[in-house]
C-alpha cells in the first residue's frame, strides 16, 4: 500500500501535498506511531495528539530558520516523522536511536530540547529577545500544554512575555491532561473558556474572520494589518455584557481571560484536529504583531481506541498489542516494580499512623501514589507538575506535625531544590522525600535519569539520605523515616525489584548504620571490601564473587547511608582492606564514593579507593541500563581491573597464591 | 518621652489598647526602626510600609495559635516588635542578636522562616491542608508582596488554594516596588486595578459594607453570612458592563480579576496605611468562609523621607544618618565592591562585544547590573523575581548566538539549578552564571549565606566553575567566560574587593589552570602546599606565614577553578608535599576540597589533605563575617593546628631542626 508518510521527509514536502492529501497523511503517521511505538513504547497518547497541528506548524512555518519550541516537547515525534528522521523513526528510544525528545544534537529542526515541563515558554521568550536585538524577523513558536500552565515557570514567562517582545507565537494545547487528570484552578478554568457560550460566540467570530480571507493568500493580504482585524475580531465578541461564567463560586466574573491580563492576545479555542482551521490560525498568528496565544483543543490518543479510553495510562506507554490495546504484560516472574511497592506500604503506613500524608507532582501512576489516591483520598494531595509547590506544601503541612512523604522523580525534584534547602533543611521538618527514577531512566535518555541527587542533597544540613538495597529494605526506610524528626530523601530506581518477600512489619533502621552482608575471611589473600549503594547490590556481589575467584578475601558492606556515613564501618572496613570498592548508580563527582573520600581524609585513612559510577558527562538513551552500565564501567569486569590495577604486582593475582589456589574456583 | 511602645510587648497588648492609641503607637513604632536600622542596617523601607497592617493582623488575629506567613519576611521587624522581642530589636541581625527574617527557632510567633521570595503562599496552603485535617478551626493568614507575583511558585500555589482549603486568607502588600521597581505584565495589572474606575468603585462598595457593620462587633454580628456578605459586594461591583480598561493595548478585557479566574475572592484595593479599615477588612476576612485576598496598598518607606524618595536604595540598607538621611561613606580606603566591578566590567564588555547581553532577576542593584542597565539599557534584561525564567530565557538567546551574563546570588540561584541542569548544561550553552554573594552574607544568616553553589554544580557535566582570587581576577574570568563555549559560573563574594587595580585589558585565563603563587623552596622542610579558592587568599597567605615561621617549606597555589580541576598542578604539589591544604567558603561536603580528593584518590596519591571550610550545618548570621569564620574554624590557627598535627610528632615543630631554625622567624 503506498503511502502519503513514503512521499514526505521534510518540512518542503508538507507544503507541497494539497490540503486534501494532508488528511490520508495524518491517518499514516497515525499508523506510523501506533505501529512503531507498539515495539517501542513512548509517549503515544501526546503524539496522537498533535499530528494535525505539527502538519499545520510545519505547512505554514518555515524550521529551521521559524523556531518550534515544545513543551516538555514529548510530543514531538510527528515533528521528528516530518523533519528529515523518518527512516530513522523505527529506532526511537532504543540504544543508538532517535532521542525520545527534541533535541539539539540530533536536528537542525529542534532548536530547543527538554525533557522537563515548563520551560518552553521561557526559553521561546529568550530566543525572541535574541531574534528582535539581532533585528531578524524569523517566527517563534512555542506549543505547550494545559499541564504546563500548572507549572510556575510558565508564569513567570507570561508575565514576561508582553514587555519583552512584540512578536510571540504561543499554541496552548489543550488536552484536558497533563499526565494524570490535570488539576487546579488553571485546569477548571481552560474547561470554563471552552464551555461557556461567550467563548462559543468568540470562537465564532474568530473563525468567521478567518473564512473571509481568501484562502492561501491570507498571509500577503493581511500584512500588518493582522493586528488590527485581531482587536475587531476579539473586542467584538468580548466586550459585550454577558451572563456571569456560571455557578462555580468564582464570584460571578469571567468576561476576562488570563492570558489576556498578561498583555497577550487571546485567539480560539479551535478545534485542533481541523486541520484547514489549524492553518488558518497559525497564518493569521504569524502575522500579528503583538504577542498571542492560539488555544488549540486536542484529543490525546486520537486514532487509537485504547490510547483514548485511557489517556493515563497511554501518556507514556510500554510495547502494547495493537489489535487489542492490552499492553504487554511483564515477563513471567518479574518482580513488582519500586512503586507499586512503594504506593501500598505508604497505604499501609497512613492507614495505621494518621499524621502521614502523600504528595505528587502530576505523577501519581508513575510514582504509585495513585494507591494513596483510591485508599485515603483526603491524605493525598496532587498539586500538578509543581516541584516547588509540592516541596513547600509539604514544608508548610509538617510546621503542624504531619510527616508528609513528597514522592518526585529525582531528576524533577532537582526543580525543588531551593524549596528542600531554604525551607525544609533549614527549618529542619520532617518531610520525606521518595525519589523514584533515581539512576537511570534509560529509554528517556538525559534529561530524565537521576544521577545527581547524592552530589546536590549531600552538603544540605540536617538531611538524612538512604537508599535500599531492595524492595523490603525500601519499606524499611519509608517506615524509619516515620520516626525521624528531621528531613529524609529515599532514593531507589525506576522498574522492578529485586524479588525478594516483603516482611509484613517493616523494621526500624538505625540511623547512619551500614549492614555488613559478608565479612573479611581472614584468610591471608588481599583484601577488598566493596560498599554497593542501594540497587548496585548485584553488580557489587558479581564483582565479589569474581574477586574472590580471583583470589582476593572480599567482604561486602551495604551502606544503606549516603548522609550520615556509617564512619564506623568505613573505617573499620577501610583499615582493614588493602582496596576499598564504592558503588553507586549516581554521578561520580560529590556522590556516595565521594563523601567515602572525605571520611577518610578525615580520619588519615589511606587506602586506595576504588569508586564506580557515572562519568562526569550527561549519560546518552539506550533500550535498557545494562547498555549503558557495560558502555560506561558500571560492571564487574571493570571493578575486577581496576582493584587488579592496584593489587599490584598484576602476577600476584594472575598466579595465585596457593592458598588462593587452593579456594574453589568462580 | 513615654512611649507607647514601652506599653507593647505582646500581641495581647494591641489588643488591649483603643484604636486611638494605635496611631502614636505606630509613630512610635517607625521611630524605633528608623533609629535601630540607621546604626544595624536592614530592611528599612519594607518594614516602614507594613507598620499599621503588623498592628491591624495582631489586633484581629491571635498568634502562635492563628498562623501569619510573611513572605520573604524581611518586613517582619515590627511583628518582631509586637511579639516578645522588643528589649532584643536592638540586635537585629547582629552577632548572637536577632534574626532579621522570620525564624521558627526565634519564636513561637514565627510560624514559618524565609528569606528567599515566593514560598509563603504554598506553606500557607500547606498549614491550611494540614488544619483541616486535624479539625481545627485556627486562622491562616499569608501576607505576600506585589513581587512575590512575579514568581512562579506563588502561580503554582494560587493554582492549587481553591479546591484544597475554604479558609485562606492571603493579604496582597502592594507596594508598587520589589527591591528594583516591579517588571512585568503582573505589575502593570495590579497598577491598572488600582486605577481604574471600576476597581474605584468595588473598592468604595466594599469599604461601604464594612462601614455598615457596628465596630467591633463585625465578626460576631457577620459570622458565617460574611460568605454571602462578600458575594454581594463583589458581585455588585464588578457584574455591572464598564468601559474597557484604558488603552494599553491588551484587548479591551477588563472586568474580571486574576485572583478570581484562580478560584479566589479578591477584596480591595485599600489603603494600608488607614488603620481602622485594615482591621475592619481583616476582620471580615477572618470571617469568610472562602479563600480571599485582601488587596492593601501600601508605601513604601512610609514615615522616613529618604527612603520614601529612594525606595531602591532603602530597601535593604546600611547604616544611615538619620538627621539627613544619607547612608554612611564606606571606610576611607575601603576597596569597591566586588558587585561594582562586576557592573562596569560588564558595560565594557558588551560595548567591545555585541553578543553579550545582561540578565538580573529583580536585583540591578544588588548585582551590580544596574550599570549596564544605565549604559545599554537594550542589552539589558530585568525578569521579576524569576530565577527559573532568568536561567531558561537566558538558554533561549544562547541558542541564537548570543552569551547571557545572569547575576544571581549564589543563595537564589539555588532556584534556576534545575534549568542550570537540565536546559543549559545538557544543551551545552554558553550562559555565564555570576555568583555574587558566594560565601556569607553576614548579616543576614542562614537564608542568603552562599555555601552550596561548588557542590551542587561540580556534578553538573559540560560546566565551569571558577572563583577569583581579587576583584581583578573576576574580570578576567568574566572576559574569559566570553571565550567559551560551555557553561560557566564565577562565584564571587558579597563586599567590598582586595583593592588590587584593574587592568585595562583583562587577561584571558586558560580553563582548568591553577596559578602558582609561591613554590616550594626546597630547604628541607616539611612541605606545606595550601590551595585557597577565591576569597580565601588572604587567608592563605597568613596561614603560610605562620607556618613558616614554624618551621615548614610552604606553596601556595591559586586554584582558579572548582572544575575542570587543575589536575596537573594537585598533582604536582601533592606528591611533592607533607600536607596539602584546600581553603574554602563553602561548604566542605561535596565541595573543592571534596574535588582534590577525588583527584588525589583517582590517581593514587596518598598526602594526607586539610581540608578547610564551612561545617555541616546552617551557619548562622553574625555583624561581621570575620565573627564566623573564628567561630567555625575557618581561621590560620586552625590550618596550623591541623597541619601540626598531620606533621607528628610535634616535637618536630615545636623544637625546629636546625636549618628550620636558621631561617628567619615570622
Amino acid at each position: 500500500m503506498s503511502r502519503y508518510l513514503d512521499m514526505v521527509d521534510s518540512p518542503e514536502h508538507v507544503k507541497k501535498l494539497t490540503l486534501e492529501q494532508l488528511t490520508p497523511l495524518a491517518e499514516d503517521i497515525r499508523h506510523e506511531l501506533i505501529t512503531v511505538l507498539s515495539k517501542n513504547g513512548g509517549h503515544l497518547g501526546p503524539n496522537l495528539g498533535v499530528v494535525e497541528l505539527t502538519l499545520a506548524l510545519h505547512r505554514v512555518f518555515r524550521t529551521p530558520e521559524d523556531k518550534i519550541l515544545w513543551d516538555v516537547s514529548h510530543q514531538c515525534y510527528v515533528h521528528k516523522l516530518l523533519t528529515g528522521r523518518k527512516k530513522l523513526f523505527h529506532t526511537i528510544r532504543t540504544t543508538g536511536g532517535l532521542n525520545g525528545f527534541a533535541c539539539r544534537a540530533e536536528s537542525e529542526h529542534d532548536c530547543y530540547g527538554a525533557g522537563h515541563a515548563g520551560t518552553a515558554l521561557s526559553a521561546a521568550l529568550g530566543i525572541c529577545a535574541a531574534r528582535d536585538l539581532r533585528g531578524t524577523r524569523e517566527h517563534v513558536v512555542c506549543v505547550f500544554g494545559d499541564a504546563a500552565l500548572t507549572n510556575g515557570i510558565s508564569f513567570e514567562a507570561l508575565n514576561n512575555i508582553a514587555h519583552t517582545t512584540r512578536r510571540f507565537i504561543g499554541v496552548l494545547n489543550d488536552n484536558e491532561f497533563s499526565i494524570a487528570k490535570n488539576v487546579g484552578a488553571i485546569s477548571r478554568y481552560l474547561n470554563q473558556l471552552i464551555t461557556h457560550p461567550r467563548y462559543s460566540r468568540l470562537q465564532k467570530d474568530f473563525q468567521r474572520l478567518l473564512r473571509r480571507m481568501p484562502k492561501g493568500e491570507i498571509a500577503i493580504r493581511l500584512g500588518h494589518k493582522a493586528e488590527e482585524a485581531l482587536k475587531g475580531a476579539v473586542s467584538q465578541a468580548a466586550l459585550e455584557p454577558g451572563a456571569p461564567l456560571g455557578t462555580d463560586g468564582r464570584g460571578g466574573y469571567g468576561s476576562s481571560l488570563i492570558f489576556e491580563e498578561m498583555g497577550l492576545s487571546y485567539l480560539g479555542p479551535i478545534d485542533g484536529h481541523d486541520l484547514p482551521l489549524l492553518i488558518e490560525s497559525l497564518t493569521f498568528a504569524r502575522e500579528c504583531e503583538k504577542p498571542v496565544v492560539l488555544h488549540v483543543i486536542t484529543q490525546k490518543g486520537k486514532g487509537f481506541e485504547a490510547a483514548r479510553r485511557q489517556p493515563e495510562k497511554y501518556h507514556g506507554v510500554g510495547p502494547y498489542d495493537i489489535s487489542t490495546g492490552d499492553i504487554l504484560p511483564a515477563k513471567p516472574g518479574t518482580p513488582p516494580n519500586y512503586q507499586d511497592v512503594f504506593g501500598r506500604a505508604l497505604v499501609t503506613m497512613c492507614q495505621r499512623d494518621s499524621t502521614l500524608v502523600g504528595i505528587t507532582a502530576a505523577m501519581p501512576s508513575g510514582t504509585g501514589m495513585k494507591f494513596l489516591e483510591q485508599a485515603l483520598p483526603q491524605r493525598y494531595y496532587d498539586v500538578g507538575i509543581a516541584e516547588e509547590h509540592a516541596v513547600l506544601f509539604a514544608a508548610g503541612m509538617a510546621t503542624l506535625g504531619f510527616r508528609p512523604f513528597v514522592a518526585i522523580y529525582s531528576t524533577f525534584l532537582q526543580r525543588g531544590y531551593d524549596c528542600i534547602l531554604h525551607d525544609v533543611a533549614l527549618q529542619d521538618l520532617p518531610v520525606v522525600f521518595c525519589m523514584d527514577r533515581a539512576g537511570l531512566s534509560a529509554t528517556d535518555g538525559p534529561t530524565h535519569h537521576g544521577l545527581f541527587d547524592i552530589a546536590f542533597l549531600r552538603c544540605v544540613p540536617n538531611v538524612v539520605i538512604m537508599a535500599p538495597k531492595d524492595e523490603d529494605e525500601l519499606v524499611d526506610m519509608m517506615f524509619t523515616a516515620t520516626r525521624q524528626n528531621h528531613p529524609v530523601c529515599i532514593r531507589y530506581p525506576r522498574g522492578a525489584g529485586e524479588g525478594v518477600p516483603i516482611k509484613n512489619q517493616p523494621r526500624l533502621l538505625e540511623i547512619g548504620k551500614a549492614e555488613v552482608l559478608r565479612h573479611f575471611a581472614a584468610n591471608g589473600r588481599p583484601k577488598v571490601a566493596i560498599f554497593p549503594l542501594g540497587n548496585l547490590q548485584r553488580l557489587g556481589a558479581e564483582a565479589a564473587d569474581r574477586l574472590a575467584a580471583a583470589g582476593c578475601d572480599v567482604a561486602i558492606v551495604n551502606p544503606r547511608f549516603a548522609k550520615p556515613l556509617d564512619e564506623g564501618a568505613h573505617l573499620f572496613f577501610g583499615r582493614a582492606a588493602d582496596v576499598v570498592v564504592t558503588l553507586e548508580d549516581h554521578a561520580l563527582m560529590g556522590g556516595y564514593g565521594s563523601a567515602v573520600l572525605e571520611c577518610y581524609s578525615q580520619h588519615r585513612v589511606a587506602v586506595p579507593v576504588v569508586r564506580i559510577g557515572w562519568p562526569d558527562q550527561f549519560i546518552e538513551h539506550a533500550t535498557t541500563a545494562e547498555v549503558l552500565r557495560d558502555r560506561h564501567g558500571l560492571t564487574a569486569d571493570a571493578i575486577v581491573h581496576q582493584v587488579r590495577q592496584i593489587l599490584a604486582p598484576p602476577a600476584a593475582l594472575a598466579a595465585p597464591t596457593p592458598s588462593a589456589a587452593a579456594a574453589p574456583p568462580g
